[in-house]
């Protein structure tokens, strides 16, 4: 690893720290660099704060005149909640500037990094792009194609199993499993699931053991939940409906429901458009969707191929083939049809293992 | 790892080399020590050829006088196919004798090891007698428990699902894992499958791949091909008839086939004695069962506490919830029935995993 890839090592770090709170912005971290010192450090806490580079300016103070600056994303050239950081950098006289990777929104892409060039500041772009680019997977394809990164977690048995026939399943996974599941809750913008869910197990889907995630003690950021309901069958006793934010989506026109902010949104066959439903949510700054779903919501997502990664949380455990299965996919028939799934983590978490797998969509069925 | 415990390894890495073709005899090393140098090794490659010691006494030649011997089970004391060991290692004038497990039939037990002590020689046993173990599991609970170690074999998708509805199954693992379980086969005494696989899949269940696996260029040791066919369903024209050694059960009485040997051994409902069919097995000196079978044999043997490890070989793939399923378990309804297993290994096979895994029978149901 070079020194400029050790340095912006240090500021993908920083931008972690945010992991849980910066929502719905990026992700963002950012190093001041003297004489191969690192003389400032910063990354963005929480929307309507400052931004990554604001921080790291401040924490070096007036030695940042003729300092590198190493910053995971482009900064940004617009005025925002704040004003722009391309051109705090500028007045503190940044002799160099190190990007990791450019603004993935194509009206803005390029335009920090182009008015810190015009200032006579050499910037580098590039080093470490795709550690930088796993900080923020929902921001940036939110950017890119104006949708959220789905990511579908299944919690299931060995023989593939996520509840008995009853609908029973606590607890399939252990404490130490069940307490990841919470960490990916932090980390979403949306909490994603249907009125079947609802109905069985009438889950509150909300973030609770976070202890010591929240660096500066901040309160936790609740997701949004969204249900996917096509017949308005969503009780008005559900627990989740006392949540702040709660979204409905439902085939269903008509009635209107005072108690939940509804959306109508149909597609052929009396479903949900799952696909303009992720459209919507993109443009509320959802950048992260975590799926927590039955068999008959996933199975949709996946035929549509909306699913961007799942998270399985396997049990060391058999439940038999009257137990509710993971994925409904009508209409696979054949091996061919098969969805190929690339593996990229294999961890044990407590009794349980976790597998982290990604979708490769082919041929559609 | 103390010297003795060395020497000891170098005995079972020895044995190790009889895995595809000791059967129905256990697999033994042996090596002979002298002045803290190897002077002879030996393992027993297959019945009604020289034992471990002997091959070891015979490769060390006169010097084996005044040395010391490490076995990997006890020395026999008994004609059988050979004259006993114990014997030749008396007059071979071995000074003392390590042993890592003594002989698991309980009406022998003890005797080999008497015997050379009664002979004025030393006697230390139970060195790296697990490790010892894990060589024989099928000869072991055969002696101890008059049946066989039963291992079943399931190739699956990640969502729990072995072949899709139509029963087209070929093929849901890559070539490694393929391979992998032609090892499965050529070390098992038998394979047991049901006669809904024979139908669906006409398969041969042979030892096909083993390249160099036979360390003398033996033959392929083909194992007995079992089939459970409570109805007698079993056509005359299925290919794994041609096999040699078949062997069919059946709860029908009324009828006896001239093409294959067949035993009738009803349970109640008309099923195969399961329980009774591996004390069968055992009689006929099958030490290792490998089960190739759908989700009802798999799910009866599992119901019956009869499998003693499962080997997973997990396709990253979806299947979906149409697809057939691993394991039949009617009555399995509540969680506090599920099987727990203790995943004892995991690693990758060319694209798959594979999972062993060992059952925790608890709660009958």
């Amino acid at each position: 690893m070079s020194q400029h890839e050790q340095f912006m090592a240090q500021a993908i770090q920083l931008a972690w720290k945010g992991l849980y709170t910066a929502d719905p912005n990026p992700r963002v971290g950012c190093v001041i660099v003297k004489n191969d010192q690192i003389i400032g450090q910063g990354w963005h806490h929480r929307a309507g704060e400052a931004h990554a580079e604001i921080n790291a300016l401040h924490d070096a103070g007036h030695d940042a005149e003729g300092a590198d600056c190493y910053v995971t994303l482009e900064p940004c050239s617009h005025f925002g909640r704040t004003p722009p950081c391309a051109d705090a950098l500028i007045r503190a006289g940044i002799k160099r500037l190190f990007v990791a990777m450019t603004d993935p929104n194509p009206v803005v892409s390029g335009t920090g990094i182009k008015r810190i060039e015009q200032a006579g500041i050499e910037v580098h772009q590039g080093i470490l792009q795709s550690q930088a680019e796993q900080l923020n997977p929902g921001f940036i394809q939110r950017m890119r194609l104006g949708r959220p990164f789905v990511r579908s977690k299944i919690a299931m048995s060995l023989d593939g199993r996520t509840a008995m026939a009853s609908g029973e399943s606590k607890w399939i996974t252990g404490p130490e499993a069940r307490a990841d599941v919470q960490k990916l809750r932090a980390r979403s913008s949306a909490i994603l699931t249907g009125v079947g869910t609802v109905l069985a197990d009438d889950p509150l889907l909300n973030v609770r053991h976070v202890d010591d995630w929240y660096p500066h003690g901040e309160s936790i950021r609740q997701p949004l939940k969204v249900i996917v309901d096509s017949e308005l069958r969503m009780p008005t006793s559900a627990r989740i409906l006392n949540d702040a934010k709660v979204l409905l989506f439902t085939a269903c026109e008509r009635m209107v429901r005072a108690d939940v902010e509804t959306l109508v949104l149909p597609a052929p066959n009396n479903q949900v458009d799952l696909s303009g439903m992720l459209a919507v949510l993109a443009k509320r700054e959802i950048n992260e969707v975590m799926v927590e779903a039955g068999a008959v919501l996933n199975g949709a997502l996946l035929r549509s191929q909306l699913i961007d990664e799942m998270i399985f949380y396997v049990a060391p455990k058999l439940m038999g083939d009257a137990a509710r299965a993971v994925f409904h996919l009508p209409g696979m028939d054949r091996m061919a049809q098969n969805i190929q799934l690339h593996i990229t983590d294999i961890r044990a978490i407590g009794q349980d293992w976790r597998i982290t797998a990604v979708p490769e969509y082919n041929e559609a069925f």
